[in-house]
């Protein structure tokens, strides 16, 4: 008899964000004329770069004659891609271009490395966290059941609060695996050189994995804060590092993403041995994926010219001026606000008492306003809601203005 | 300390396809002269039909404005293309539009279906088969050691050999999952109504899941010949399948394809209780997968339209043609030749003593022709050759009187 895998079984309720789809929908088939305004998902809402655009028209034409017709390409990417990536993204940081594996989405990548490691490490997270690393770690029976909280037996969390300023602090206990996110989806944080540079240490000292997530990196402003872990020395030993074309150059719906896996990285073997975990992403690459379309790796490799670079420059702008305005209504309304300076989310503690869906229904019944519940990340995002800036200029302005008038009281 | 996922060290050597590039290049790196033809890999070598690059075209242009720009979609396709899916493909077989999973490859799609499956499943393939069913169960630590003949421990191979004419039979040991592959790859064999029914009868009588792969369904010919699964009564209650428009639409280099799972679809969860697996591989999609592009699913949406099917079927005309001429040219050397009638491969015996990498060895050397070694399927693939007919017309006629000219006493 065929088994399914039980695992699964044991995931709380939906993934967040259908569940907001489904609070949506129950909101507007009631009330069709309320105009809603979503500061919700982290979707873009810019149109695609002329850059980008242009690159994807001449790609699509190369698909029409035999000549300049590509098939399959290198699993990994194509060198025109890599190379670009290598060239402006790591510029001094020490990384090849055979190290970084162009997919269709960090999501993607976050679930799909850990069919890379054993069953059998210690996995950290932050919490509150971007609910994928959790959950994939449920479904591959690395944790025990949730408690009602969303906590999942088996996990060490790292709790990000107001008081370390969002930045998790390295663990006493000892852990395999940690994912690190900066600057962090939901919080808005970023971790200063001296942060990472600990984290950095401690992997060193433990053989342990840094999954860092930089899928936000674009948003940082302050010169000071380093967009990638292999800005701190040793890095190179002891980190993967995931990055994404979707909120740099408005990717969401495109689908093209990077991970780099250094060819210093080395993990145990069941028999303890060391051995390097870059012939073993390249194996799962080559063998469960076939790369990404070359019409989009075009349109990626188009953000590193002078025009795109200039027009990833103007949605960052644009996105980051929102959140300016978006940050100060909230501040006005005399609640506590983190993030969106250097990252596109605004991080936001609600008035005392109420919970996070408690929040998220009010946004939505008296604002008609998107917003994330902030416990959907994790226990220690309970009470906090997200505020998303990508959104057109009109509608960070409108939105502004209604979570302005709400009465928190 | 973390470690790494030791079930990739047992894998044998690379993956078969790097293996023969490798080869290739030592190859044409010492004789630069030789101008090589590839009947190896299958990959399709036909510019992108004129109707999917209109639409992609198009595509391209809406997310230029904000008002038809779009981001994120749904992580398991537009209901235009799950739509034309369910009409065109799954007429008359009850397959519902929500059962129809888009994902940017059938290799993906049949290395992560492992994800929604127990660890304790008794996994049954044909030998000679697609290497990826084989490698995906051995790097997620379902089988023991392979042996030198590159069969693992734990796996229940179903020999196809000419005497079976290269369909499977149901075996008199227990499967709980069942890969069947027709058209299939490497043999070109189909199977029939009789035959798929049987293993319709034994899954059912099992409680046994069969992964269908219908990527080569387009190249069928005889009326007669199931196209998909689900025209066997009974199906829908045992059957994954795998469909792409790699083949059909000449999308290697766009990436699309799909899955279906029936919503009857059941197995067991640890408890030995029966759950559909449908919200199963949903949630799959919803944490590990964003969605193909929005560019790419229109331009599978084309394929369907009229011009869009004209073009698919001039397409297949065409590989099918190469598939005659080739077969011809090994019949005349006096070979037993199999498939290439209704699949794009043709099957070949070598002669008696030789193994299948010495075939290729020879093919490249003396006749300038990439060919598949028939061991790299699997050790009943040991002797044979797999000749794709993935080609222009040009190429596939040198190749023919190249193959022809060789000597193979």
């Amino acid at each position: 008899m065929a088994r399914l895998n039980s695992n699964y079984l044991k995931l709380k309720a939906g993934y967040l964000f259908p569940e907001i789809n489904r609070r949506v929908k129950a909101f507007t088939d009631a009330n069709p004329a309320a105009r809603l305004i979503r500061c919700g998902i982290g979707d873009v809402t810019e149109p695609l770069p002329s850059s980008v655009r242009r690159a994807m028209h001449e790609a699509v034409d190369e698909m029409g004659s035999r000549e300049s017709f590509r098939g399959y390409g290198p699993e990994q990417g194509y060198e025109f891609l890599r190379h670009a990536i290598a060239e402006n993204d790591y510029r001094g940081c020490g990384i090849a271009e055979d190290e970084i594996f162009v997919s269709d989405g960090s999501k993607c990548d976050c679930g799909n490395i850990l069919d890379i490691f054993g069953d059998d490490n210690r996995i950290a997270v932050m919490d509150p966290v971007y609910p994928v690393y959790v959950d994939t770690h449920v479904m591959a029976g690395h944790t025990g059941t949730g408690s009602d909280a969303g906590l999942y037996e088996g996990l060490v969390y790292l709790p990000c609060t107001a008081e370390n300023g969002f930045v998790a602090s390295v663990p006493r206990e000892k852990a395999d695996i940690i994912y690190l996110c900066y600057p962090n989806n939901p919080t808005g944080a970023t971790a200063t050189r001296e942060q990472l540079t600990a984290w950095v240490d401690y992997a060193l000292a433990n053989d342990a994995v840094i999954l860092f997530d930089a899928a936000y990196e674009a948003y940082i402003k302050d010169p000071a804060i380093p967009h990638s872990i292999y800005e701190i020395p040793g890095a190179r030993k002891c980190a993967v590092e995931f990055r994404s074309f979707s909120k740099n150059g408005g990717f969401t719906g495109v689908r093209c993403a990077f991970t780099v896996v250094p060819k210093d990285l080395e993990c145990a073997t069941s028999f303890g041995e060391k051995r390097p975990l870059h012939p073993l992403w390249n194996r799962r690459f080559s063998t469960k994926f076939n790369g990404v379309g070359y019409v989009t790796q075009r349109g990626a490799a188009a953000l590193y010219s002078p025009e795109g670079r200039a027009e990833v420059a103007a949605l960052i702008g644009h996105y980051m001026g929102n959140a300016a305005i978006l940050l100060g209504a909230v501040r006005d309304c005399g609640l506590a606000v983190y993030g969106g300076t250097n990252a596109p989310y605004i991080w936001v503690r609600g008035p005392q008492g109420m919970t996070s869906w408690e929040i998220f229904d009010k946004a939505l019944g008296e604002a008609n306003v998107v917003v994330t519940p902030g416990g959907g990340f994790g226990p220690a995002g309970e009470g906090y809601f997200r505020i998303s800036a990508f959104n057109s200029r009109a509608n960070a302005l409108e939105a502004a203005s209604r979570l302005r008038a709400l009465s928190w009281k």
